[in-house]
């Protein structure tokens, strides 16, 4: 199977290393050989028929920051949408750079290669969350697959996990932290009593936070996934706007206290049932599934026969998304076979 | 498809209801048609060509105790092996009572089945934790498919949620919490400093806990349960035999006590990993999550790509274990399409 993989920042690198790493086993378990023909990122694109070397892309990129410095293979300045006509491939990994005011240019990048013909997965939350139906609906309309699991929850199964494992149920509602940054914030103030903005400040030092926190704390990127699920796995027909978010900036160590000496944690809790899509600041009640700390990201699928199920894993990471991808294109070439 | 149901207690008295409930769902949803052609019990068998009436199955075992009532179709002392030969039929789901000494009569009912070239879906653990590697090698030997996710952890998704939304990657070690009845009673304990014997009391009031406890309170139950996963999803070739098993009866309130005060709970954890396959109480980090309480099911998958995923769910319950019957069913419909 020949992959095309635009972007090539945290997540496409992510993909390339999974690549390198499991490439044998793929082989050995599945009788599975999947190609890089292609990766772009800003400076241009890496593009050979007959594959690129994971390795050789990583080391370019380390080196020089540019993948079109790939020897013999890379084009300087060979921007994305023109590189996909100049290569075969059977499915594009779109993970260019979120964004959410228009998703472009990936909604572009994902619409052409589907008229293409080609499969298509991606981790994108940008143009799931604003134009879902289209997207899905332009898929269907060329019989070729789309697939999105790493657009939520990063490694945590969530989206295939609801179709798949859950086929005979029906979702009534979903109840989710889908944002590491602010279930991180939130845990280390409840630990140490600690101020949102001195806690906040500390999870940018560490990394965990951006210099740019806003679409973290104010619960607007828990929103675009919670637009995403509700689409996917409950059928709805939403996007970003349709979602009423409250974020975190405003929780103070006093009502964290509080609610623990009841017995409750303070968490950014997404809801999509039939008649909320919301992402607010919640009470959980400590011990219960929804309770995790630190990063991690969580989603409870309440089920009309087996009533509460809920996934818990990292939610984000450079290796943690491309395995969600990787299971992704595994499914595209399982139903091929 | 044409399905033969052995057994008729809770589990099967679940998939009739299942199919009762969902039956114009899974059609309208998937173009899916079941069709219940025997039900057998220690009285006989009722059993039809043209499909047996779920409501009405349910119906006369409530008010007879009898599936060898249901009108017109019933025969009395028809055994379960004899039964298997009278109807033509596409897949057996085999939920008999567990049988942890031999396995049988479940196994005996699942290898014929196979040998016939009839498809197996089954929720008892006792032939899966003594015989695993026989009866999937004789599935695949017959070129049937064989599927099980409803032994492991009743509504949990485990084995499917292995095998599919992590293909990509590689599963190191498995963590649970596989006995709900024990997580009831530690829990508990910890919440109202109870003694073990003074809440496994409640538990049986409640009837949460059975009149004999002994496989769940020893271990026991939690030990095929992994032995199951460790053969399923880590390939190993194991059995009960090789379980090291220590129960909860000796656990005591100010065990549970100190370990709190440090932040930790006790709970009994199923681990599979390359060189340990135990069954044990061991100290769990509150918050994390394994953590969770009530009769609660959890596993947590190490895994090579995506660090640890974790899944909950409820570990018992008539319709609810039934759903991963179905989903089993639903899987290997799809792959015949």
């Amino acid at each position: 199977m020949k992959i095309f993989i635009m972007g090539f920042g945290a997540v496409g690198k992510g993909v390339v290393k999974v690549f390198s790493i499991k490439g044998n086993n793929l082989k050995q378990k599945y009788g599975l050989d999947f190609e890089i023909v292609a990766v772009t990122d800003t400076s241009g694109t890496a593009l050979c028929d007959k594959g690129l070397d994971p390795d050789l892309l990583l080391n370019t990129k380390e080196k020089t920051g540019r993948v079109c410095d790939y020897p013999e293979y890379g084009i300087p300045g060979l921007s994305s949408p023109e590189a996909l006509s100049k290569v075969e491939y059977d499915c594009l990994v779109e993970v260019t750079p979120t964004n959410i005011e228009d998703g472009e240019p990936a909604k572009t990048h994902m619409l052409k290669a589907m008229s293409d013909k080609k499969d298509v997965v991606t981790s994108n939350k940008g143009p799931l969350a604003l134009c879902f139906k289209e997207l899905v609906g332009t898929a269907k309309n060329n019989n070729v697959q789309f697939k999105f699991e790493a657009s939520v929850g990063g490694a945590m199964p969530i989206i295939n996990f609801a179709h798949e494992n859950l086929s005979g149920c029906d979702i009534e509602s979903i109840f989710g932290i889908l944002n590491g940054t602010t279930n991180y914030i939130l845990s280390r103030m409840a630990k140490e009593g600690s101020s949102y903005e001195q806690t906040l400040k500390e999870a940018q030092e560490m990394g965990i936070a951006e210099t740019d926190p806003t679409q973290d704390v104010e619960g607007t990127d828990a929103a675009c996934k919670i637009v995403i699920l509700a689409n996917s796995i409950m059928n709805m027909d939403v996007s970003l706007g349709d979602v009423e978010i409250n974020g975190i900036s405003k929780i103070t160590p006093e009502s964290i206290f509080l609610a623990k000496k009841e017995g409750y944690l303070i968490k950014l809790i997404a809801e999509a049932s039939l008649d909320t899509l919301e992402v607010s600041p919640r009470l959980v009640k400590e011990g219960s599934p929804l309770s995790v700390e630190g990063t991690m990201n969580v989603a409870t699928l309440k089920t009309d026969l087996a009533e509460d199920i809920t996934v818990v894993g990292k939610g984000a990471g450079s290796v943690e998304t491309a395995s969600a991808i990787l299971s992704d294109l595994i499914s595209i070439w399982k139903s091929k076979k």
